[in-house]
């Protein structure tokens, strides 16, 4: 159903709007069970993962390539100017879904799926969150378990530079921090805490379970001193002596996770 | 030597003026033979590494922290007003030095100085050119080739996003990118070309030799046919089948580079 708006004000395009709001999204977002899928590309990813499109907002020129994926999901068509206003910000390639969200498997779930996992804690930028999802994707991890406060993979920016890819690999969040290893452990996970730390044991000669959870904190601060101290390991990557006493003494957390799930997923491939 | 400038048009403040401007800056700094360090720490590290300070621009506020490496040089002291609108954008941290260029090193002497290399053939993007030398950097990598049309590691963003890892290892540009991989050949590099191209040899099981360059090419295009023929062998990093039929079927460049570096510096630490 086509539905022509004029007017960046009109209540028919709340859905739309500010996306650079972080704060009024997140709200947003969760009281009305929806989030953004941005571009073509996306947004048939998205759809291909079976969530249902409540709605799409696109000027005419976006609007035939992506017919065959629609439905019978409302069309609200604009200029560019609208579409502009609406969204605060010039939108590429301009189409934009709101998609509705789907209930989150359970972390039992999760773990019952896969044995390779990565676990994320407190990882709050939503741009390192899409791209440890896409690492862990590509890579074949299989599955993501993440703490309470970690960022939301499905908010507009974690889902683009995914590229799509949290829809690809199941997730979980957990409902308790201070218990969360418990369950792995209970589940037969062999936790691996991947810290700077240089006197902990290189992951490349851990030997790997059948089951294995790799933890990774966020940048800057690392993992917790408490999960750091309950995982069953930490694991290091090897960094050059001669760089850290020249000051480049860590890598980005979607380095170190691409290294990282790299090296999970040893012997597995 | 301090000079209080209260004007954001002062012919003095040229070295720092429009820093978002890529074309602008580019022409300017090569005219001049400068680049830009931002903030305390990355001015510390290009100071560290012998570049010298042609001048620094700053507000009070951040003039102490500094005054230990400033030697003679020039400081433009301004309001935070004056700040932003001479850089074009608020700086955080305010501290913008004017850095000297140094002759860079040949290739030759790269070559001569390291046993395992990464060489990127026309990355254009500053901030994906900052994060391969903060990962090769790290890694413990001893050093960069840069094809002729490469983007400029000393550039703000890569330098930023680098976090000064482009002061600490050694680099050179190549002339000729017809003839670039001779040289390493001569050199006694064995070649080896990154790939998608899950036909290739994983990187991990190729047999590595004394001296290794590893070619990474452009996201999207990846290494041109002409490299990719003819370096030694290509590899590749195992990729999820299934993560490949949902269509994530790569990494992005960062994280390629590093799960590479490391598998590069394999044996070696």
């Amino acid at each position: 159903m086509l539905e022509y708006v004029t007017d960046a004000a009109d209540p028919r395009l709340t859905d739309f709007t500010r996306l650079r709001d972080v704060e009024l999204r997140k709200s947003l977002e969760a009281e009305r069970g929806l989030f953004m899928a941005e571009g073509e590309k996306v947004i048939r990813r998205a759809v291909g993962a079976g969530y249902p499109i409540r709605s799409l907002l696109t000027t005419r020129r976006w609007l035939q390539p992506l017919a065959d994926v629609l439905g019978d999901a409302t069309v609200y068509v604009v200029s560019d100017e609208i579409m502009t206003a609406t969204a605060g910000f010039q939108v590429h390639r301009g189409a934009l879904a709101s998609m509705a969200r789907l209930p989150l498997p359970s972390t039992a779930s999760v773990m019952e799926s896969a044995n390779r996992l990565v676990v994320l804690e407190d990882i709050v930028d939503h741009a390192n969150v899409g791209a440890v999802f896409r690492c862990a994707a590509a890579l074949g991890v299989g599955g993501v378990i993440l703490s309470p406060r970690c960022a939301d993979p499905l908010y507009r920016r974690a889902v683009k530079v995914s590229m799509g890819a949290v829809f690809s690999i199941p997730y979980a969040r957990m409902d308790n921090w201070y218990t969360g290893l418990d369950e792995l452990r209970a589940a037969g996970f062999q936790t691996l805490a991947l810290t700077p730390d240089q006197s902990a044991t290189p992951l490349d000669e851990v030997k790997l379970g059948d089951r294995v959870a790799l933890l990774l904190g966020a940048e800057g601060d690392g993992l917790s001193s408490r999960w750091l101290h309950e995982a069953d390991e930490p694991v290091c990557i090897p960094m050059s002596p001669a760089a850290m006493d020249a000051g480049v003494d860590s890598l980005n957390v979607v380095a170190a996770a691409a290294i990282a799930c790299h090296g999970l997923m040893r012997g597995r491939r």
